[in-house]
């Protein structure tokens, strides 16, 4: 199933959460589900209660024939319509699972290697109070702040308990979303030095038009990773194809208990998985960063720029018959 | 003002976020303001709409007589049936803005200074999906977590703009609280050196009954920092009564703007002023780890130890009046 946040019709605004739409299988059509629950917040939060109605209508939407007439609450989707899935978020925490951008993003700053990067999940509480939708801006004041994108896939979860086990992890994992975790490189290692982690240096993360449950990915999501290319562009010209389900050393489940262990997480809790990269260069990168740092290697000096005002970011997914699976993420890069 | 979130009205649960109620000055009644708001949040989001009409409920409440007949949503109020003023947020911003919290506290784990510690401010991202109520326990699964309690206060913003100014920052601020910034200080040194901050170590914080707008400290809120002295004890024994107005390296407007520098803060954003802490150290810690530091430099030894299940932590200010302003925090430890 694929779900949306719609953040107007027409010139009425739907409030800060967006009104939760049912989207069909080819992006083409969506179906406002007011009838059944308001938010994805609030589904998230019922989950058992609302998905067997949501699936339903998921399953009637992708009946429709292209040239039929559709119902009153149907109409044709324009993804510059949509908020992100969750336009705020009680939580959304961040993993650094592929250790290969790990490595080469702590070699740019010259920072030592997490101790027990095998073992135990690099991870930091992100902002979660201003999403972007997938098609709005990526706002910067200075172009001198290093702005990067970093592609990642993220779970939500609804609630979570304490201490739970790897297995019931699993099993609170209701949808996944691609996101652009961008970064403004320039502050972070004086934000880091200071040793409590990302304010400055993270902005507001930007989602895919939809999000989707599991099933919805079939035999990609297994293993509790999505096992796809994820497909990185910038201005047009691909950075790279890594495959999400190659060199994720934590897999959603244990980035889930490694957050659960000392507390709790409520329904709509979004979790990273971290800039996905793949030890094999001919991938290419999800971040400029690491494709700076891979030219330093292998030619002494970077010749990427991070990204200017203009400058234009594409992330998305493919099915193997080359179907978007969660819409691409399409930003610019403006000033403001 | 003073305004609190009720969790349940007798057997009735009022959901995640609660419902917003209007509370006297002296916290003996309060009042459901329903036919106003539904949510402390819902409010934020619209505050100038909201605040006269709620101000004007809390003056007619303050003129309710002791044996006065109440009226029909007018009650006398046990804070026990309290959540957090919001139970739920989208953003918790925690600034470490008392120097001698920060010089004690790096000195217990043996971490460096920051550099620029006298003019730029230390902050973390916090999780805020699940805060405890002001009478709810500290919960933890071990105790040799090193549970500690941090004493601090808050304030509330509506929506603050991108790189706003220090005057903009301070006109932001609509709620005051006080917090348990509940830490688990052997968790903290080994999450801190992976350099993405806090996760573990920071379970779910703890608020104040009541949330009060800047009016109702009067001369106490000035330079936007609170100027009484926050009581913190533990099983009944003094721990402090330092003063959150000493001290205070970075006021709330400073803390605004270090967080506004690269996004827009959206209504709802909690941010806290770090460990109450002053230099003189007669007047005690609002942490155990800080009086344990102390303990060594003065005596060669920590006597004092971390929280135990069972242990009770109480935090409250009072007027000259000694009438309490926030109510307390008063919150047991218990294992789950």
């Amino acid at each position: 199933m694929k779900l949306a946040s719609l953040k107007n019709i027409g010139q009425k605004d739907l409030g800060r959460d967006g009104c939760l739409i049912v989207v069909s299988r080819d992006m083409q059509r969506a179906q406002r589900v007011k009838n059944i629950i308001g938010t994805l917040q609030e589904a998230l939060e019922n989950w058992s209660e609302y998905e067997p109605e949501l699936q339903q209508v998921y399953k009637r939407l992708n009946q429709v024939h292209l040239n039929q007439k559709l119902l009153p609450e149907q109409f044709l989707l324009d993804v510059r319509q949509l908020a992100a899935p969750l336009p705020r978020a009680y939580q959304w925490l961040d993993g650094s699972a592929y250790l290969s951008h790990v490595e080469r993003v702590r070699k740019a700053r010259g920072a030592e290697l997490p101790e027990a990067l095998l073992t135990d999940p690099l991870m930091y509480q992100g902002a979660s109070d201003d999403f972007s939708g997938a098609c709005e801006p990526i706002y910067a004041a200075d172009e001198t702040w290093g702005i990067d994108l970093e592609g990642e896939v993220t779970i939500v979860t609804d609630d979570v308990p304490y201490q739970c086990t790897l297995t019931e992890a699993a099993q609170h994992i209701r949808l996944i979303m691609l996101i652009n975790d961008v970064s403004l490189r320039n502050l972070i290692p004086s934000e880091l030095a200071k040793g409590f982690g990302f304010i400055q240096g993270k902005p507001s993360s930007c989602f895919s038009p939809v999000a989707v449950t599991p099933d919805e990915l079939g035999e990609f999501w297994h293993d509790c990773k999505v096992h796809r290319p994820l497909h990185v562009s910038v201005n047009g010209a691909q950075l790279g194809r890594p495959d999400a389900g190659d060199g994720m050393q934590f897999n959603f489940a244990r980035l889930i208990t490694h957050a659960a262990k000392t507390r709790r997480l409520m329904a709509g809790t979004i979790i990273g998985s971290g800039t996905v990269s793949n030890a094999d260069e001919s991938k290419g990168c999800c971040c400029l960063v690491e494709k700076r740092v891979l030219e330093i290697i292998n030619s002494g000096e970077a010749k990427t720029s991070f990204l200017k005002v203009g400058d234009q970011v594409e992330i998305e997914m493919f099915n193997e018959q080359g179907d978007s699976i969660f819409g691409a993420i399409s930003q610019e890069v403006k000033h403001c």
